[in-house]
Protein backbone atom coordinates (compact mmCIF):
# COMPACT_ATOMS: atom_id res chain seq x y z
CA UNK A 1 0.00 0.00 0.00
CA UNK A 2 1.74 3.21 -0.79
CA UNK A 3 0.18 6.69 0.60
CA UNK A 4 -0.18 9.54 -1.40
CA UNK A 5 -0.78 11.86 1.71
CA UNK A 6 0.14 10.92 5.36
CA UNK A 7 -3.78 10.18 5.73
CA UNK A 8 -6.09 9.34 3.36
CA UNK A 9 -9.06 10.24 5.81
CA UNK A 10 -7.39 13.78 6.24
CA UNK A 11 -5.61 15.34 3.47
CA UNK A 12 -3.68 18.35 3.34
CA UNK A 13 -0.70 19.34 4.68
CA UNK A 14 0.78 18.00 7.35
CA UNK A 15 3.37 19.64 10.32
CA UNK A 16 5.37 18.90 12.89
CA UNK A 17 6.83 21.27 15.51
CA UNK A 18 9.61 19.30 17.24
CA UNK A 19 13.02 19.48 18.61
CA UNK A 20 14.56 16.48 16.39
CA UNK A 21 17.07 15.17 19.17
CA UNK A 22 14.87 15.45 22.21
CA UNK A 23 13.67 12.58 24.17
CA UNK A 24 9.82 13.15 23.21
CA UNK A 25 10.06 13.87 19.12
CA UNK A 26 12.17 10.84 19.53
CA UNK A 27 9.39 8.77 20.19
CA UNK A 28 7.49 10.11 17.44
CA UNK A 29 9.51 10.26 15.07
CA UNK A 30 10.62 6.39 15.34
CA UNK A 31 6.89 5.95 15.22
CA UNK A 32 7.28 7.83 11.80
CA UNK A 33 10.33 6.29 10.53
CA UNK A 34 8.44 2.71 11.20
CA UNK A 35 5.81 3.53 9.00
CA UNK A 36 7.60 5.13 6.44
CA UNK A 37 5.86 8.57 6.98
CA UNK A 38 8.86 10.45 7.97
CA UNK A 39 8.91 12.00 4.15
CA UNK A 40 5.17 13.16 4.17
CA UNK A 41 5.18 15.99 6.69
CA UNK A 42 6.91 19.25 7.18
CA UNK A 43 8.71 19.72 10.02
CA UNK A 44 9.28 23.38 12.18
CA UNK A 45 11.57 23.64 14.47
CA UNK A 46 11.00 24.10 17.97
CA UNK A 47 14.41 25.23 19.87
CA UNK A 48 13.81 24.48 23.79
CA UNK A 49 17.40 25.86 24.68
CA UNK A 50 15.84 29.29 23.26
CA UNK A 51 12.77 28.82 25.00
CA UNK A 52 10.70 28.53 21.77
CA UNK A 53 8.27 26.50 23.40
CA UNK A 54 7.38 29.11 25.97
CA UNK A 55 6.22 31.98 23.75
CA UNK A 56 2.65 32.79 23.75
CA UNK A 57 2.17 31.45 20.24
CA UNK A 58 3.74 28.11 20.72
CA UNK A 59 1.47 28.25 23.90
CA UNK A 60 -2.09 29.13 21.52
CA UNK A 61 -1.26 25.25 19.45
CA UNK A 62 0.06 23.47 22.92
CA UNK A 63 -1.16 24.80 26.34
CA UNK A 64 1.21 22.18 27.84
CA UNK A 65 3.94 23.92 25.65
CA UNK A 66 5.74 20.30 25.19
CA UNK A 67 6.64 18.88 21.99
CA UNK A 68 6.21 17.53 19.03
CA UNK A 69 3.08 18.29 18.06
CA UNK A 70 1.55 17.89 15.00
CA UNK A 71 -0.60 19.93 12.77
CA UNK A 72 -3.45 19.62 10.01
CA UNK A 73 -4.15 21.68 7.50
CA UNK A 74 -7.33 22.20 8.88
CA UNK A 75 -6.08 23.02 12.01
CA UNK A 76 -6.18 20.06 13.89
CA UNK A 77 -3.70 19.17 16.69
CA UNK A 78 -2.41 16.16 18.02
CA UNK A 79 -0.10 15.81 20.25
CA UNK A 80 1.16 13.83 23.35
CA UNK A 81 3.79 11.04 22.22
CA UNK A 82 1.37 7.74 23.06
CA UNK A 83 -1.18 9.64 21.66
CA UNK A 84 0.71 10.07 17.92
CA UNK A 85 2.60 6.82 18.30
CA UNK A 86 -1.30 5.27 18.57
CA UNK A 87 -2.41 7.33 15.40
CA UNK A 88 0.42 6.89 13.12
CA UNK A 89 0.75 3.68 14.10
CA UNK A 90 -2.74 2.42 13.28
CA UNK A 91 -3.42 4.80 9.95
CA UNK A 92 -2.72 2.10 7.97
CA UNK A 93 -4.59 -0.35 9.66
CA UNK A 94 -1.23 -2.26 10.54
CA UNK A 95 -0.60 -1.66 13.50
CA UNK A 96 3.76 -2.57 14.33
CA UNK A 97 4.36 -0.97 17.35
CA UNK A 98 0.87 -0.41 19.47
CA UNK A 99 0.20 -3.88 19.42
CA UNK A 100 -2.87 -6.41 17.31
CA UNK A 101 -4.19 -8.56 20.09
CA UNK A 102 -6.97 -6.50 23.02
CA UNK A 103 -4.39 -7.64 25.26
CA UNK A 104 -1.18 -7.14 23.25
CA UNK A 105 -2.30 -3.69 23.01
CA UNK A 106 -3.16 -3.10 26.71
CA UNK A 107 0.26 -5.17 27.54
CA UNK A 108 2.61 -2.80 25.44
CA UNK A 109 0.36 0.68 26.80
CA UNK A 110 1.17 -0.77 30.21
CA UNK A 111 4.98 -0.76 29.35
CA UNK A 112 4.86 2.22 27.95
CA UNK A 113 3.00 4.41 30.94
CA UNK A 114 5.46 1.95 33.48
CA UNK A 115 8.92 3.77 31.30
CA UNK A 116 7.46 6.74 31.36
CA UNK A 117 6.37 6.48 35.38
CA UNK A 118 9.28 5.08 36.54
CA UNK A 119 12.51 6.26 34.11
CA UNK A 120 11.97 8.43 31.38
CA UNK A 121 9.49 11.18 33.39
CA UNK A 122 11.76 11.05 36.97
CA UNK A 123 14.79 12.24 34.33
CA UNK A 124 12.70 14.61 32.81
CA UNK A 125 12.31 15.97 36.40
CA UNK A 126 15.55 15.73 37.43
CA UNK A 127 16.99 17.54 34.46
CA UNK A 128 14.53 20.52 34.68
CA UNK A 129 14.39 20.80 38.46
CA UNK A 130 17.68 19.06 39.36
CA UNK A 131 20.45 20.36 37.32
CA UNK A 132 19.97 23.83 35.21
CA UNK A 133 18.07 22.06 32.77
CA UNK A 134 17.50 24.17 29.57
CA UNK A 135 18.60 27.61 31.56
CA UNK A 136 17.84 29.95 33.48
CA UNK A 137 16.11 31.88 30.78
CA UNK A 138 13.79 29.09 30.07
CA UNK A 139 13.24 27.02 33.34
CA UNK A 140 10.75 28.17 35.63
CA UNK A 141 9.91 27.18 39.46
CA UNK A 142 12.66 24.98 39.70
CA UNK A 143 12.54 22.86 42.79
CA UNK A 144 16.14 20.98 43.09
CA UNK A 145 14.96 18.32 46.35
CA UNK A 146 12.02 17.33 44.31
CA UNK A 147 14.46 17.03 40.71
CA UNK A 148 17.51 14.74 43.37
CA UNK A 149 14.06 12.83 44.80
CA UNK A 150 12.99 12.18 41.08
CA UNK A 151 16.73 11.23 39.87
CA UNK A 152 16.91 8.58 42.58
CA UNK A 153 13.37 7.47 40.92
CA UNK A 154 14.99 7.29 37.57
CA UNK A 155 17.93 5.47 38.90
CA UNK A 156 16.24 2.90 40.70
CA UNK A 157 13.69 2.44 37.16
CA UNK A 158 17.00 1.88 35.45
CA UNK A 159 17.48 -0.92 37.33
CA UNK A 160 14.17 -2.23 37.46
CA UNK A 161 14.12 -2.16 33.36
CA UNK A 162 17.85 -4.00 33.58
CA UNK A 163 16.51 -6.33 35.32
CA UNK A 164 13.21 -7.34 33.20
CA UNK A 165 15.52 -6.93 30.20
CA UNK A 166 17.73 -9.81 31.29
CA UNK A 167 14.94 -12.02 30.43
CA UNK A 168 13.82 -10.80 27.31
CA UNK A 169 14.50 -8.83 24.37
CA UNK A 170 12.08 -5.92 24.24
CA UNK A 171 10.77 -4.16 26.77
CA UNK A 172 6.82 -5.54 26.14
CA UNK A 173 8.08 -9.21 25.08
CA UNK A 174 9.47 -10.04 21.78
CA UNK A 175 8.82 -7.59 19.41
CA UNK A 176 9.90 -3.89 19.48
CA UNK A 177 7.48 -1.96 20.13
CA UNK A 178 6.21 1.88 21.41
CA UNK A 179 7.24 1.20 25.14
CA UNK A 180 10.76 0.23 23.40
CA UNK A 181 10.71 4.09 21.94
CA UNK A 182 10.27 5.33 25.55
CA UNK A 183 12.66 3.83 27.19
CA UNK A 184 15.05 5.28 23.80
CA UNK A 185 13.54 8.67 25.33
CA UNK A 186 15.00 7.49 28.65
CA UNK A 187 18.31 6.88 27.47
CA UNK A 188 18.96 10.34 25.52
CA UNK A 189 18.28 11.96 28.82
CA UNK A 190 20.73 9.80 30.64
CA UNK A 191 23.05 11.02 27.66
CA UNK A 192 21.82 14.67 28.08
CA UNK A 193 22.75 14.85 31.77
CA UNK A 194 25.68 12.35 31.19
CA UNK A 195 24.28 9.83 33.69
CA UNK A 196 26.48 6.87 33.06
CA UNK A 197 24.57 3.23 32.65
CA UNK A 198 27.29 1.11 34.94
CA UNK A 199 28.50 -2.09 33.28
CA UNK A 200 26.80 -4.60 35.20
CA UNK A 201 23.25 -3.21 34.12
CA UNK A 202 24.25 -5.85 30.89
CA UNK A 203 20.45 -5.80 30.57
CA UNK A 204 19.54 -2.60 29.48
CA UNK A 205 23.10 -2.12 27.52
CA UNK A 206 22.74 -5.30 25.33
CA UNK A 207 18.65 -3.91 24.61
CA UNK A 208 19.83 -0.72 23.89
CA UNK A 209 22.51 -2.29 21.62
CA UNK A 210 19.48 -4.38 19.67
CA UNK A 211 17.20 -1.46 19.24
CA UNK A 212 20.28 0.71 17.59
CA UNK A 213 19.09 -2.38 15.04
CA UNK A 214 15.93 -1.82 14.64
CA UNK A 215 15.50 0.10 11.14
CA UNK A 216 13.28 2.82 12.37
CA UNK A 217 15.33 3.68 15.06
CA UNK A 218 18.64 3.06 12.65
CA UNK A 219 17.18 5.33 10.49
CA UNK A 220 16.40 7.67 13.49
CA UNK A 221 19.36 8.37 14.51
CA UNK A 222 20.63 8.77 11.21
CA UNK A 223 19.00 11.42 10.38
CA UNK A 224 19.26 13.53 13.09
CA UNK A 225 23.19 13.17 13.03
CA UNK A 226 22.90 15.85 10.52
CA UNK A 227 20.49 17.75 11.65
CA UNK B 1 -23.02 -11.07 22.69
CA UNK B 2 -22.51 -13.24 25.60
CA UNK B 3 -19.16 -13.81 28.20
CA UNK B 4 -18.82 -16.88 29.03
CA UNK B 5 -15.55 -15.58 30.59
CA UNK B 6 -14.08 -12.19 31.21
CA UNK B 7 -12.25 -12.38 28.23
CA UNK B 8 -12.29 -16.00 25.16
CA UNK B 9 -8.97 -15.19 24.90
CA UNK B 10 -7.48 -15.68 28.38
CA UNK B 11 -9.77 -17.84 30.20
CA UNK B 12 -10.00 -18.74 33.67
CA UNK B 13 -10.66 -16.12 36.92
CA UNK B 14 -10.06 -12.46 36.92
CA UNK B 15 -8.91 -10.46 39.99
CA UNK B 16 -8.71 -6.93 40.55
CA UNK B 17 -6.71 -5.63 43.25
CA UNK B 18 -8.51 -1.88 44.01
CA UNK B 19 -9.55 0.62 45.87
CA UNK B 20 -12.93 1.50 45.03
CA UNK B 21 -13.55 4.91 45.88
CA UNK B 22 -10.22 6.14 44.65
CA UNK B 23 -9.35 8.44 41.13
CA UNK B 24 -7.31 5.81 39.45
CA UNK B 25 -9.56 2.91 39.97
CA UNK B 26 -12.98 4.76 39.31
CA UNK B 27 -11.64 5.19 35.53
CA UNK B 28 -11.14 1.29 35.29
CA UNK B 29 -13.86 0.51 37.31
CA UNK B 30 -16.26 2.78 34.83
CA UNK B 31 -14.92 0.96 31.95
CA UNK B 32 -15.65 -2.65 33.21
CA UNK B 33 -19.64 -1.02 33.57
CA UNK B 34 -19.33 0.31 30.20
CA UNK B 35 -18.53 -2.81 28.83
CA UNK B 36 -20.26 -4.97 31.43
CA UNK B 37 -17.81 -6.68 32.70
CA UNK B 38 -17.74 -5.97 36.27
CA UNK B 39 -19.76 -8.95 37.55
CA UNK B 40 -16.82 -11.30 35.73
CA UNK B 41 -14.62 -10.57 38.45
CA UNK B 42 -13.44 -11.18 41.79
CA UNK B 43 -12.19 -7.74 43.68
CA UNK B 44 -9.66 -7.37 46.38
CA UNK B 45 -9.83 -4.68 48.59
CA UNK B 46 -6.30 -2.96 49.01
CA UNK B 47 -6.40 -0.23 51.58
CA UNK B 48 -4.55 2.95 50.54
CA UNK B 49 -5.10 4.59 54.16
CA UNK B 50 -3.51 1.70 55.52
CA UNK B 51 -0.63 1.38 53.39
CA UNK B 52 -1.55 -1.98 51.69
CA UNK B 53 -0.06 -0.90 48.45
CA UNK B 54 3.34 -0.45 49.84
CA UNK B 55 3.80 -3.55 51.17
CA UNK B 56 6.41 -6.09 50.00
CA UNK B 57 3.61 -8.70 48.87
CA UNK B 58 2.29 -6.15 46.78
CA UNK B 59 5.05 -4.63 45.57
CA UNK B 60 5.87 -7.96 43.90
CA UNK B 61 2.75 -7.48 42.11
CA UNK B 62 3.46 -3.98 41.04
CA UNK B 63 6.93 -2.53 41.20
CA UNK B 64 4.89 0.84 40.85
CA UNK B 65 3.17 0.29 44.52
CA UNK B 66 -0.24 1.03 42.32
CA UNK B 67 -3.72 0.19 42.32
CA UNK B 68 -5.81 -0.74 40.17
CA UNK B 69 -3.66 -4.01 39.32
CA UNK B 70 -5.29 -6.96 37.25
CA UNK B 71 -4.29 -10.35 37.44
CA UNK B 72 -4.99 -13.47 35.38
CA UNK B 73 -5.14 -16.93 36.51
CA UNK B 74 -1.90 -17.77 34.80
CA UNK B 75 -0.16 -14.78 36.45
CA UNK B 76 -0.18 -11.99 33.89
CA UNK B 77 -0.49 -8.71 35.32
CA UNK B 78 -1.83 -5.68 33.82
CA UNK B 79 -2.02 -2.35 35.24
CA UNK B 80 -1.89 1.54 34.59
CA UNK B 81 -5.06 2.96 33.86
CA UNK B 82 -4.99 3.67 30.28
CA UNK B 83 -3.62 0.25 29.71
CA UNK B 84 -6.33 -1.29 31.51
CA UNK B 85 -9.06 0.86 29.49
CA UNK B 86 -7.41 0.33 26.28
CA UNK B 87 -7.69 -3.63 26.51
CA UNK B 88 -10.77 -4.01 28.41
CA UNK B 89 -12.44 -1.41 25.76
CA UNK B 90 -10.95 -3.67 23.13
CA UNK B 91 -12.06 -7.05 24.65
CA UNK B 92 -15.54 -7.55 22.07
CA UNK B 93 -13.85 -6.06 19.22
CA UNK B 94 -16.27 -3.10 20.07
CA UNK B 95 -14.56 -0.27 21.48
CA UNK B 96 -16.98 2.61 23.23
CA UNK B 97 -13.96 4.26 25.16
CA UNK B 98 -11.08 4.28 22.94
CA UNK B 99 -12.21 5.45 19.54
CA UNK B 100 -12.29 3.55 16.43
CA UNK B 101 -10.75 4.80 13.25
CA UNK B 102 -6.73 5.97 14.14
CA UNK B 103 -7.39 9.58 14.49
CA UNK B 104 -10.67 9.61 16.87
CA UNK B 105 -7.99 6.76 19.05
CA UNK B 106 -5.30 9.52 18.68
CA UNK B 107 -7.53 12.14 19.82
CA UNK B 108 -9.46 10.20 22.81
CA UNK B 109 -5.29 9.35 23.65
CA UNK B 110 -4.34 13.17 23.69
CA UNK B 111 -7.11 14.21 26.13
CA UNK B 112 -6.71 11.60 28.35
CA UNK B 113 -2.89 12.52 28.45
CA UNK B 114 -3.68 16.26 29.00
CA UNK B 115 -6.31 15.58 31.71
CA UNK B 116 -3.92 13.49 33.20
CA UNK B 117 -0.56 15.58 33.18
CA UNK B 118 -2.59 19.13 33.70
CA UNK B 119 -5.47 18.61 36.12
CA UNK B 120 -5.66 14.68 37.70
CA UNK B 121 -2.25 13.96 38.38
CA UNK B 122 -1.19 17.93 39.55
CA UNK B 123 -3.83 17.24 42.56
CA UNK B 124 -2.82 13.43 43.08
CA UNK B 125 1.04 15.37 43.72
CA UNK B 126 -0.89 18.09 45.48
CA UNK B 127 -2.36 15.47 47.67
CA UNK B 128 0.52 13.54 48.56
CA UNK B 129 3.07 16.39 49.05
CA UNK B 130 1.22 19.53 50.11
CA UNK B 131 -1.08 17.97 52.33
CA UNK B 132 -0.97 14.77 55.18
CA UNK B 133 -2.31 12.64 52.09
CA UNK B 134 -2.81 9.35 52.98
CA UNK B 135 -0.96 10.24 56.95
CA UNK B 136 2.54 9.90 58.00
CA UNK B 137 2.39 6.28 58.21
CA UNK B 138 1.97 5.96 54.58
CA UNK B 139 3.86 8.72 52.80
CA UNK B 140 7.15 9.52 52.59
CA UNK B 141 9.43 11.60 50.76
CA UNK B 142 6.59 14.86 50.91
CA UNK B 143 7.61 17.97 48.96
CA UNK B 144 5.95 20.49 50.66
CA UNK B 145 6.59 23.13 47.86
CA UNK B 146 6.27 20.94 45.13
CA UNK B 147 2.80 19.94 46.21
CA UNK B 148 1.53 23.33 46.61
CA UNK B 149 2.77 24.33 43.23
CA UNK B 150 1.36 20.89 41.76
CA UNK B 151 -2.26 22.59 43.37
CA UNK B 152 -1.59 26.04 41.42
CA UNK B 153 -1.36 23.82 38.19
CA UNK B 154 -4.31 22.00 38.87
CA UNK B 155 -6.20 24.53 39.46
CA UNK B 156 -5.03 26.11 36.06
CA UNK B 157 -5.68 23.19 34.52
CA UNK B 158 -9.41 22.95 35.53
CA UNK B 159 -9.71 26.23 34.47
CA UNK B 160 -8.58 25.47 30.73
CA UNK B 161 -10.95 22.24 30.62
CA UNK B 162 -13.40 24.24 31.70
CA UNK B 163 -12.74 26.51 28.96
CA UNK B 164 -13.02 23.39 26.62
CA UNK B 165 -16.19 22.41 28.15
CA UNK B 166 -18.27 25.57 27.48
CA UNK B 167 -18.20 24.34 23.57
CA UNK B 168 -17.99 20.51 23.73
CA UNK B 169 -20.30 18.23 25.38
CA UNK B 170 -17.36 16.01 26.60
CA UNK B 171 -13.38 16.19 26.69
CA UNK B 172 -12.53 14.75 23.80
CA UNK B 173 -15.64 15.67 21.85
CA UNK B 174 -19.31 15.19 21.78
CA UNK B 175 -18.98 11.57 22.90
CA UNK B 176 -18.30 10.24 26.34
CA UNK B 177 -14.91 8.86 26.59
CA UNK B 178 -11.77 7.35 28.33
CA UNK B 179 -10.86 11.25 28.55
CA UNK B 180 -13.86 11.67 30.76
CA UNK B 181 -13.20 9.01 32.68
CA UNK B 182 -9.99 10.63 33.87
CA UNK B 183 -11.60 13.80 34.45
CA UNK B 184 -13.68 12.31 36.54
CA UNK B 185 -10.71 10.80 38.93
CA UNK B 186 -9.50 14.38 39.27
CA UNK B 187 -13.19 15.15 40.19
CA UNK B 188 -12.92 12.78 42.93
CA UNK B 189 -9.43 14.00 43.81
CA UNK B 190 -10.54 17.50 44.20
CA UNK B 191 -13.77 16.12 46.30
CA UNK B 192 -11.09 14.21 48.82
CA UNK B 193 -9.61 17.63 49.49
CA UNK B 194 -12.50 19.39 49.89
CA UNK B 195 -11.23 21.84 46.79
CA UNK B 196 -14.85 23.55 45.68
CA UNK B 197 -15.02 24.41 42.12
CA UNK B 198 -15.68 27.82 41.70
CA UNK B 199 -19.51 28.38 40.44
CA UNK B 200 -18.40 30.51 37.63
CA UNK B 201 -16.51 27.20 36.07
CA UNK B 202 -20.04 26.20 34.73
CA UNK B 203 -18.55 24.65 31.62
CA UNK B 204 -16.90 21.86 34.04
CA UNK B 205 -19.76 22.03 36.35
CA UNK B 206 -22.63 21.52 33.80
CA UNK B 207 -19.83 18.52 32.06
CA UNK B 208 -19.93 17.12 35.92
CA UNK B 209 -24.40 16.67 35.86
CA UNK B 210 -23.72 15.27 32.26
CA UNK B 211 -21.15 12.43 33.24
CA UNK B 212 -23.34 11.46 35.56
CA UNK B 213 -26.12 10.65 33.47
CA UNK B 214 -23.78 8.38 31.85
CA UNK B 215 -25.03 4.77 32.69
CA UNK B 216 -21.75 3.10 33.16
CA UNK B 217 -20.86 6.23 35.38
CA UNK B 218 -24.08 6.20 37.38
CA UNK B 219 -23.18 2.29 37.79
CA UNK B 220 -20.22 3.56 39.47
CA UNK B 221 -21.15 5.89 41.77
CA UNK B 222 -23.81 3.30 42.71
CA UNK B 223 -21.83 0.90 43.36
CA UNK B 224 -19.41 2.16 45.46
CA UNK B 225 -22.09 4.24 47.56
CA UNK B 226 -22.99 0.76 49.46
CA UNK B 227 -18.70 -0.31 49.73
Amino acid sequence: MSFSNFDDAKPGKVTLYDFPKGAYPARVRIALHEKNLIGKLDFVFIDLLKGDHKTEAFRTKNYSRTVPVLEFEDGTIVLECVALTQYIDNIDGKPALTGTTPLEQGLIHMWTSRVQNEFLEPFNLYIHNGTPGLGPNVEENQNKEWGLHQREKGLKGMRFFDNLLKSRPFIAGDKFSMADAAAIGAMIFLDFVNEEVPKELDGLLAWYERVHQVPSVRAYFDLIKDL
